[in-house]
């Protein structure tokens, strides 16, 4: 990295606290800002993801044994160069192939499939899964379709457990993609977040209203509903997810109740408890759950819900052992 | 319970959600709002910690295998009741007595002694550890004297993994009352929490204007200071934590980073690197450290930082494991 502007010191010196912090589970790479293990696997299919920063702990938080292998971090809210994922790429490569995993986002895309060519050179088996879980943006004609939030953790978390268990690249990405089938995920805020170096929030709401189906980057969501209770709130994000997800009686969901970055744990468990409630009133089971700040949207007030269809072998693999920064479970 | 008002509904229904969602670490009494391990110990020193809510995680997510055996969670910022805390120490004790460990505010003083008078009827002995490592409220002539703040995290950290390896009851408490001598904390904060149901912050702050040396209460400083870099602002909380404790080239610490409630990843990070770097410059190492938000006043934009002094067997009670819904490591 040639020069830095202010965004990118915040980023470096984050790193740099965190693999000071974390020295058991990550190393800093300061020439491309690349968060890995720092014990690196050996003949493993290593997993690479990356965006823009600001959504902290993801992705840096997630590296090390069962999750990540290179976390790739570029400025808050933008993709990271294309030349900083072939830096991390080939950190994460240790004889057995590499999995990109994208969130849905055109500047990511973009630059994750640059760097795969530029990795092709390296001999690097490469194979990519797409996370798009937002179903707030499905549908939309002008876009580059469904974008991608919290889901990827699930799909980091699976394939991750995959990995370590040896399997091969075609294996863990074709269950990646699966997991991003089964998934998606729906969001509203209370306040909108405020980038750095600005003194106003991205966008402003009375007191009295919710900003439906936000996205994780300060954009507005698709409709602005009136203030309600926890419980009706939570209910208008459950049943399109139930809905769309097809839910019948009997099946099990693996859910992620996550905090966009101002929200408190007494809310997401007032807001965990009314998930189980309303699952449970249709028959279905929360075999497992996530309930805590994960994918934040800088000091978003505001919360997503994410669900999966689960599957034994889905179940197993989220009980595997993770060793990172920020997640443990 | 006879009653209930609307904060207690909102605690109820978040202790119904953190059950709900990490089953097989925790249960919830719903007569006492308390939470209580989920597997009991049998024949082990009993920890019981609690306090007012609005500062979760802590107690109730650091209820688990090595640490506490029972948190008894209050309205949002008020003292749990005696007989509260009375039902937490009967659940908590398993036959070799109980340790309440108890931030130092009247009214938690007050009705965890209450509380010991009434389970002495019980037959269950009992000792009391004070925690008060506010260095802010440090010589007041008015009040109780030092609050007790993040500290009591590594307490329950500590007199966990002893409890869990066999020690007595007059062991445990001991080595937590030469952990509070051993700590000191400080904390600053760039705005103030918002209580539930006022739509107002606490206290006012422009955007040039720091409140140095806050609570956890939303209660105000010890006084006002400019705005300043992340690095100068932790200066001028590690400086004073350094010379309180007496700290010398050569000697080690655990440091708690931890956010109040409204602080981002990225930011703690950050700071956690300039306490390495400030603490590096005096010869002093940081042994081990948590950063995050452990210990919360509501949604306060605020961090605190806590230096505990180690030694070799702090160190290694640092590295028992942990299984709690909220710290794992």
């Amino acid at each position: 990295m040639a020069s830095c502007d202010y965004a990118d010191d915040i980023i470096a010196e984050a790193l740099d606290g965190l693999a000071l912090t974390y020295p058991e589970h990550v190393s800093w790479h300061p020439e491309s800002n690349v968060i890995s293990r720092a014990n690196r696997a050996v003949n493993k299919v290593g997993l690479v993801s990356g965006g823009g920063s600001g959504h902290e702990p993801l992705h840096a938080g997630l590296v090390g044994t069962g999750m990540l292998d290179a976390a790739v971090c570029g400025a808050v809210f933008a993709s990271p160069k294309s030349e900083q994922i072939q830096a991390g790429t080939r950190i994460a490569h240790s004889g057995a192939g590499v999995l990109h995993i994208v969130k849905n986002y055109t500047g990511d895309v973009l630059n994750f499939e640059i760097a795969a060519e530029l990795v092709s050179d390296d001999g690097i088996g490469l194979d990519t899964v797409i996370v798009d879980d937002d179903l707030a943006s499905h549908g939309a004609s002008d876009g580059p379709g469904r974008r991608g939030t919290a889901a990827v953790v699930i799909v980091e978390k699976i394939c991750g457990a995959l990995a370590e268990s040896g399997a091969d690249l075609a294996t863990v990405a074709a269950r990646g993609r699966d997991v991003v089938l089964r998934s998606r995920s729906l969001a509203l805020a209370l306040d909108a977040c405020t980038h750095p170096g600005e003194s106003r929030p991205a966008f402003e709401l009375a007191a009295d209203e919710v900003e439906f189906g936000i996205g994780i980057h300060g954009e507005r969501g698709v409709s602005r509903i009136p203030f309600a209770s926890a419980d009706e709130l939570v209910e208008q994000l459950t049943t399109p997810l139930a809905g769309e997800l097809e839910l019948e009686r009997g099946q099990s969901v693996i859910a992620i109740i996550n905090g966009l970055g101002g929200a408190h744990p007494l809310e997401l468990a007032v807001i965990a408890r009314q998930v189980h409630r309303l699952l449970d009133a249709r028959g279905i089971v929360i075999a497992r759950s996530l309930v805590g700040s994960y994918v934040t949207s800088l000091d978003m007030h505001g919360v997503s819900i994410t669900l999966t269809v689960a599957d034994d072998q889905l179940v197993t693999a989220c009980d595997a052992p993770v060793r990172t920064p920020n997640l443990t479970r």
